[in-house]
């Protein structure tokens, strides 16, 4: 086993864990919004009722595999790096297509599946003419995912490991995250944290404010959740707050480009040109694959955010949180400069 | 009852029956068809082990209802037609996806589903970089439509009813197209088949002869299987061939248009201009909603052909065997006219 002092290199760029899920995506005017009483531009979870019920209101679908950290791992694989997802699904039909897509995207998989409880989670979203997306998530096995199925093999052997704020919604995956933070500090490995949703971050704020102080390296957030977590309006004053406790945060800021903080400087990275938005979903996970997987290769921070804008930028020009063409390829310039 | 003679009018403009599939649609290159020893560009019938070997090599998929016919009536149901489909999914995860994306869609939808027995029916359908679709189809829960899910009450109270050549793969629902065929014409009722795909014409090539001699009025075909019907090259001579056997057949040509034979008419009709092409399956889905639709609501012949034109012309401009925008307002200019 490695030490922090004397660690062995890891076999793997970055490990995640997250909650598991299928997207199911829909059309939808904004008078159907309205009538469900969703808040637009959000994820709210649901139960099994109030996702039947949404999906019973729901326009035809399309089923594509999601959850916000398995599309981070399938970036990183997309660059060229080694990545491995943790996560729970069941043995059902949709869960033997997350597990086929994880695994065709050149993510390493090797949760066991649930063979009975709760189904496969899904998010049923809404997309409206806006091109906005409202999230209805019901973890269904997600909610399984427990200490037990945090692999200590695969955590300690990532050089970076990259945990979903959202776990921190079922119980049993708050304490996997906490165990599996743990296990990878002590072997020194760097510990990164997503704040996933502005919602998500009320939800749970106080115990995101400990991770951040306490027990994670990097913290990726954009505006909204960052303002969130300080209580503040003031994006500047939620920079500093965080440069003083946080080793590093990443800090998204949507078409005004990104920053990345330590405790001695503010890097600034400008934002990839666009030729036209269509969806933003995904572009914070795209965004950390990037980021991510440059950190895990050594490069410098000016060029992690890069690879980072440069994901984002794909993600966001078509439907879908996945990339759908190469980033190594898309990325080669810079990499090869 | 009604009867030949003294019919009441029909409450569905048209009633499908057909393999309900789910489709799971993903790139492939060029090699990967040859590797798995497909024949490119056709829809081949495979068991749930090689179905599965197939999905192994996949990459990572998007789900989406399909089927011929179903996707025909939801093509009905787009042009503001009443519609109504007839299949077999098993009361699994995408059967529920299957059933709720039919009645989203504005079709009618009645059929049981099997509680136990093979899982849902699915076509993997591998897009290579020309944009054309190879189709693998397991049958899955479709095999066990028979005669006794032939609501009397469905194909006797619709103007035509539609009946996929690919029901003549699973023998139960062979038989079913048979019963339904016969309830239909003993009310008075228009029997539409399209002969499906021209290795399916090659499986039941006498079944087909006998069915468009003496078992429907209209017979719905491109250019590939009607030369394949008639074991002939010459089209020429199948349109002749067919004009004497059938009381009216409908023969796409691709981009070249299309024909509706009668044993007094030949009509041509010149096909929609497309911008781009983008996936031309779903094509003769589409056609024949559009052609249906006319026939069922009283139009004359070169106007069901404009309606099919239109709406293959919609679904060839996009992926997916489905239309994206309302027919009914593309076709208004025509409707109105």
């Amino acid at each position: 086993m490695s030490t922090h002092d004397s660690r062995s290199p890891a076999s793997v760029h970055v490990a995640g864990i997250g909650n598991a899920l299928v997207d199911v995506l829909a059309a939808a005017p904004e008078s159907l919004i309205v009538e469900l009483g969703l808040a637009k531009g959000s994820m709210g979870l649901v139960d099994a009722d109030r996702s039947a019920a949404i999906y019973d209101h729901m326009g035809p679908g399309t089923e594509i595999s999601g959850g916000s950290v398995a599309n981070s791992m399938v970036g990183v694989a997309s660059f060229g790096g080694r990545s491995h997802y943790l996560g729970k699904v069941r043995a059902d039909q949709l869960g033997e297509v997350f597990v086929h897509d994880i695994r065709a995207n050149g993510v390493g998989y090797t949760t066991s599946l649930a063979a009975d409880g709760p189904p496969t989670g899904s998010c049923l979203i809404l997309v409206t003419p806006d091109a906005q997306r409202t999230m209805n998530t019901h973890l269904g096995a997600a909610v399984h995912f427990g200490p037990d199925d945090v692999d200590p093999s695969v955590v300690t052997d990532a050089e970076v490991l990259f945990l979903e704020g959202y776990l921190f919604d079922p119980p049993e995956a708050q304490e996997a995250f906490k165990v599996a933070a743990k296990l990878a500090r002590d072997a020194g490995r760097k510990v990164a944290v997503t704040l996933s949703d502005p919602f998500c971050v009320e939800r749970h704020r106080a115990a995101f404010v400990d991770l951040v102080d306490n027990h994670v390296d990097i913290v990726i957030a954009n505006r909204d959740e960052l303002c969130s977590l300080y209580e503040t309006d003031d994006i500047e004053a939620a920079h500093k707050i965080v440069a003083e406790r946080c080793p590093m945060a990443v800090v998204t800021h949507g078409p005004d480009g990104s920053f990345i903080i330590t405790p001695d400087v503010r890097v600034r990275i400008q934002p990839e040109p666009v030729a036209e938005v269509v969806d933003t979903t995904g572009a914070g996970d795209q965004y950390a694959a990037g980021f991510l997987y440059g950190l895990a290769t050594g490069l410098d921070l000016a060029t992690c955010g890069r690879l980072g804008s440069i994901a984002a930028a794909e993600v966001i020009s078509h439907l879908g949180a996945r990339p759908q063409v190469s980033l190594a390829e898309l990325a080669a310039p810079v990499l090869n400069a």
